[in-house]
């Protein structure tokens, strides 16, 4: 998607650049640049609590995406709104005027030299699935209706008891797919992972269908009919279902394996139902082997994270019907909804876990900031429309 | 592949059409019909033990196969070499003249009218997964060097125990994927599958390369190098390992994800890449599934069957890595020298079970026939040199 033609012109809204933005976060993916950043409302030092030191500051949370190949865009969008300032300042020099920010991704190594030229900040690497796991934690604990069941075209939030998160099973599909178990605040496992996830749907997808963008393979698949390429069971034994082994006549059989006998060729298929199967096939596939791996440790709560899920209706439900299948009912995926944004939350949060600059810190009693969603009050996006609901997160942060 | 193109006439050399065929069994899938007959040698009743009624009979099991899409050419080669004659009577009235085929697979259901109409026998069905457990439990006990390992290029037989096979699993990879966890002749249970499987490997492969055969596909992927499409973790990381969850930079990050970026159309391409690409994705998931459920179970031994691996190099070497990578070297990846077989052999199996016809009996002291594989000892096959090396095993039936 080229950014100009998206009705994006580089700098935020007045409102928003008028106000002060600080800590700015990014996770550089193979896929998608995630960015996160703070800013201040205006006038609203509150001194909370006079009995302490330190003060809340109210603002609230941005969260921004870019595609990896188009890193350019992304950084001259930092630029233009000084977003790269919103990073901090060596701790063991002080002195120095050399700025520092938070960047997880493997695109935080790939591309520190570009970034250090064009921006002229430094990257502070921070390790991905440290952040993955921060991030997942951050939003199930402090985010008011973060996590949702999703069945049947119906979604349920989740009430999430702090004292009974852990251990829990973080499947984070991006490009690819990690699979970490998380027991606890920086207590984690990558236990698992493959490599067929959000990349393999895009990229195969493009092949196969031409489409321009993620989110338009999305939105064809939702109109088509994987039943056209898929060779189900009816298929293979003449309309029955295999009961013996408990698989009716629609269970798929074969992934695209009706392809094999009918002699059409890539044209004669429609795109969308291709994009159907090929999305059914990777998020079935998924949904199979994170039960598998949930099994194996005993995890009870599956949730998935990442930017291939987005708040996509089929995607979810074949996810949760797929953990249905396996568990025979015994485990339920649940999804997140800032799902694309738990990396560079977690890089987010290291401002706070280094106590740099002037230090985000959790609110007494409290690990994380108190966040409360607010849905539909957007900032000017690079993407438009592009992104999940709640593009920001009324937040206050705690001044050291 | 058209059969009359490979030089197939439809009728099998005099020698062996001389000789008495007997015991047709077929399993039919969703894309193969594979065929298993027995022939015995002219003149061999050999009365072996004079002390028992019974006696053997020296002969060949043979194998054949065609694509279900093409099931007139297989009722033809039936019909035109009697091989249906190779059936058994009705045993609760065996004064009819009513022959009967054992056959399995879902086809067994889907074609049962248009065989009894073409070939004028009924079919007699056997259960899929009971005549693959059945199958593959004959193989690997009167068969010599049947199962295998493969990895970096070598191939090693493994000797079976046969008071130490039970339980193992058994991944049969058709155009969908079994795993079958096998107690015992005739106890086991169908643990778990997956769609993506051969019809998946073919059915995507001729939509992406235009392929006109499985095995034209495989070749092209011999040829090809998966890194140009694979998203690799160096590719994310700038080249680097990801060396704290143990991932090097060539480990495929996101299967096809390289596809995303590099803005080229599915033309732009090379077919060998592409077929390349796909084989490693399927064959690594396959065998990640297949690890995590043997290790739900406590599996040690993992077979490997079905007509998806064709004993190629590169099929075995990815499944032997990814068994290897996700257990640790825990677990090790088999395979069967006639793969392909299990079902078919299974449904011929049952004509012993059920005491039918000249039964096919045990020989004393041994659950199943006496079998020598004779490699290079080939019949006319419907599709030249499409086949495995071990075409035909020698092999003595008890006749009751």
């Amino acid at each position: 998607m080229d950014v100009r033609d998206s009705g994006f012109h580089g700098k935020l809204d007045d409102d928003q650049s008028e106000s002060q933005i600080s800590h700015l976060a990014l996770d550089i993916g193979g896929t998608l640049i995630k960015l996160v950043y703070f800013s201040r409302n205006k006038d609203n030092l509150i001194d909370e609590n006079k009995n302490r030191k330190n003060s809340f500051v109210e603002g609230r949370l941005h969260f921004a995406k870019f595609e990896t190949s188009k890193i350019n865009d992304c950084l001259e969008f930092i630029l233009s709104n000084k977003l790269h300032l919103g990073g901090f300042q060596h701790h063991e020099d002080p002195a120095s005027d050399k700025i520092l920010i938070k960047a997880t991704g493997g695109g935080a190594y790939r591309f520190a030299d570009l970034i250090k030229e064009k921006l002229g900040v430094s990257i502070e690497k921070e390790e991905e699935m440290e952040c993955l796991v921060a991030g997942a934690n951050f939003l199930l604990k402090a985010v008011h209706q973060e996590a949702y069941t999703y069945m049947d075209g119906r979604k349920e939030f989740v009430h999430i008891d702090h004292n009974d998160l852990y251990p829990y099973l973080l499947v984070n599909i991006g490009s690819g797919v990690s699979m970490i178990k998380v027991d606890g605040d920086g207590k984690f496992e990558r236990i698992s992972g493959t490599s067929v996830g959000g990349g393999t749907f895009w990229g195969l997808g493009r092949l196969l269908t031409k489409c321009k963008s993620f989110d338009e393979l999305l939105e064809l698949s939702h109109q088509g009919n994987n039943r056209v390429i898929d060779m189900l069971v009816g298929d293979i034994y003449g309309g029955l279902d295999y009961s013996k082994i408990g698989l009716s006549s629609t269970t798929i059989a074969s992934s695209f394996g009706k392809a094999i006998s009918d002699n059409r060729e890539l044209e004669e298929y429609k795109p969308e139902d291709i994009a159907r199967s090929l999305l059914r096939m990777i998020s079935n596939n998924i949904g199979q082997i994170a039960y598998l791996n949930a099994l194996r440790f005993g995890l009870k709560r599956i949730f998935f994270g990442g930017f291939f899920i987005r708040s996509h209706a089929f995607t979810m439900d074949t996810i949760s019907v797929a953990v249905n299948f396996w568990s025979k009912g015994e485990a339920k995926a649940m999804f997140l909804n800032h799902e694309g944004f738990l990396g560079a939350l977690g890089a987010f949060m290291s401002y706070v876990k280094h106590g740099h600059d002037d230090s985000i810190s959790p609110q007494s009693g409290q690990r994380y900031p108190v966040c409360t969603p607010l849905v539909g009050d957007k900032i000017c996006y690079p993407l438009n429309g592009d992104l999940n609901d709640n593009d920001s997160l009324e937040c206050s942060v705690y001044v050291a």
